[in-house]
């Protein structure tokens, strides 16, 4: 085990490798030489440096990405916050395992093996209105579930979510990352109405001064899920493997900020997928300091939207590794 | 020959099929029924619909997408409006056909065919600012190569072009088919400076006053060029087939343009693929209303916005087509 205590978790995002500079500029230079005007292919240019960069190689390819999606169950639910009951959390599993759901379909489209983590779906957390939504034990066990998942061989990460009422949970925990109004961060998720998305203000605002979260694993514990702590854990491991990682949604992104507030930096592997249709979602990228790379309205999470996005991202590499030099084509450079 | 004059070319855009409403009707019960909350994949439902309508197939895959670039000089060159000489066109024709270029890459990281159509690169057309760019037998030959530039058997079309010198004829055909300032449609192409800039505002200028063109494929003849006209008489032979089209950037979507202005709805078989760093390119899409799927600043021309498109697309249809629906899967609908 690389952690048993949230104090070993961040003492192991103090560790973590950077980016490869030789690797990067040697990206940077090839990005010069390739049959085009300077910067005529945009952010695919600084995607395919970015990713060179993370890579530790100049002229890589996307050969192995891999999409992990972590469930869990919210204790929250109680408080009436999901237009949809908790069991389809587990029936979307299913659906997941049996390849129904949208991310098998958009996985298998970008060529993406996809692994499913279901953390004690028989088991919410605790509602968290009324305390802590995990024991330290219970979010280390998911933090680790996270850091497990992810492939040593995989060359880019997407990780995605299925919780009915985790847009709650990530509404709170951008709250008290990020104060502003409780209004500020709560949507209609999959589907609630106006008294509804007062009702989820109301929860993300109790959450908050119930727990009164010291820091940001501790946001983490009280008021996240399984789900998002798997996914954080993952990201983590992304790092420590120095896999690349696109992030999906409000939720995945609520996990992500929660090891940048931990650590400035940590995301730094990490590009914005999309940004989805629940408004708060581009304030927290914007907290992020992440501009995303598709704006398509989506909100479904599972991580759709950042396995659309690896499309982005193989194309940019397969542009900047394929491409012929102006030497090798014989085009004038201008 | 389907046309062997503009009138001939514009009596048959009076004739081209419509969408299939059995088909998208098909589709949209389709996509109510999918296990995901209703709206939650945002553009790719609508997306999907309009594609599966367009191809008579309530359930549709993308199997066989064909870009096709089109390549043409262009005498306005002499004014100096563009960084790059004018023997780059060739020069990449044949790096297009080494597969050396970004298009080559990104449309094989898609999955498609490319063809490339070279368009009497050693007969630029004339200097638009003295006269009519080509005769109305050039104009009608280009137009007939990009009609028979499409693939009966394709389902999906991306057009694209390579001419040094097209950015400046995009902006005079943008200025006189929608007016404004000429200031307004044009922009710095592959990278001219300030200076540059004003010369291809002045050359824009002279264009529309000296050609004062009637109508909109009079606009096409005297300001286009070989490259511009086989990608509308490609846009407009896909809608005839009832194959969808990706629109790439500037260029290609004045193009389109001259199509819509002489026909509304002549583009309804169409979708903006991303929206280019040109700033003009935006205010077109505007003046067709068509919203462009990606916006990363791309401006390279060679379809390749578009390509990078077709994965967006295909994501779409892989949804729609693949996913489960609340029944199949067993799933709680809300």
């Amino acid at each position: 085990m690389r952690f048993t205590t949230l104090d070993q978790f961040r003492s192991l995002l103090d560790d973590l490798p950077g980016v490869d500079e030789a690797a990067k500029n040697g990206a940077t230079e090839r990005n010069g030489q390739l049959t085009k005007p300077p910067g005529a292919l945009g952010r695919l240019e600084e995607l395919a440096i970015w990713y060179a960069g993370w890579r530790g190689d100049g002229r890589p390819m996307i050969e192995r990405p891999q999409v992990v999606i972590f469930a869990g169950n919210h204790g929250v639910c109680e408080q009436g916050v999901s237009a949809f009951p908790a069991e389809v959390t587990v029936q979307m599993v299913a659906n997941f395992e049996h390849g129904g759901a949208a991310i098998n379909q958009l996985a298998g489209a970008f060529g993406a093996s996809m692994d499913v983590v279901a953390l004690d779906l028989d088991e919410p957390t605790a509602d968290f209105t009324k305390g802590p939504a995990m024991t330290e034990d219970e979010v280390v066990a998911a933090l680790h579930a996270g850091w497990d998942s992810v492939d040593p061989e995989a060359d880019l990460l997407v990780t995605g979510e299925m919780g009915i009422g985790n847009t709650t949970s990530a509404a709170a925990m951008s709250h008290a990352l990020f104060g502003g109004a409780a209004e500020d961060w709560v949507g209609r998720g999959t589907g609630v109405d106006d008294a509804g998305l007062a009702n989820k203000a109301r929860v993300v605002r109790e959450g908050v001064a119930v727990n009164a979260p010291r820091d940001a694993l501790a946001v983490l514990q009280c008021l996240g899920g399984r789900e998002v702590a798997g996914m954080a854990g993952a990201i983590a491991r992304a790092r420590d493997l120095r896999i690349p990682v696109i992030l999906d949604g409000y939720i995945c992104s609520a996990a992500a900020a929660v090891l940048e507030e931990t650590k400035a930096g940590t995301l730094d592997h990490c590009v914005a997928g999309h940004v989805s249709a629940e408004a708060a979602h581009g304030i927290l990228l914007e907290k992020l300091g992440k501009a995303p790379l598709l704006s398509l309205g989506m909100r479904l999470g599972e991580g759709s939207g950042a396995a659309l996005a690896i499309g982005v991202l193989k194309g940019a590499l397969a542009t900047h590794s394929g491409m012929a030099t102006f030497a090798e084509a014989g085009v004038s450079d201008g």
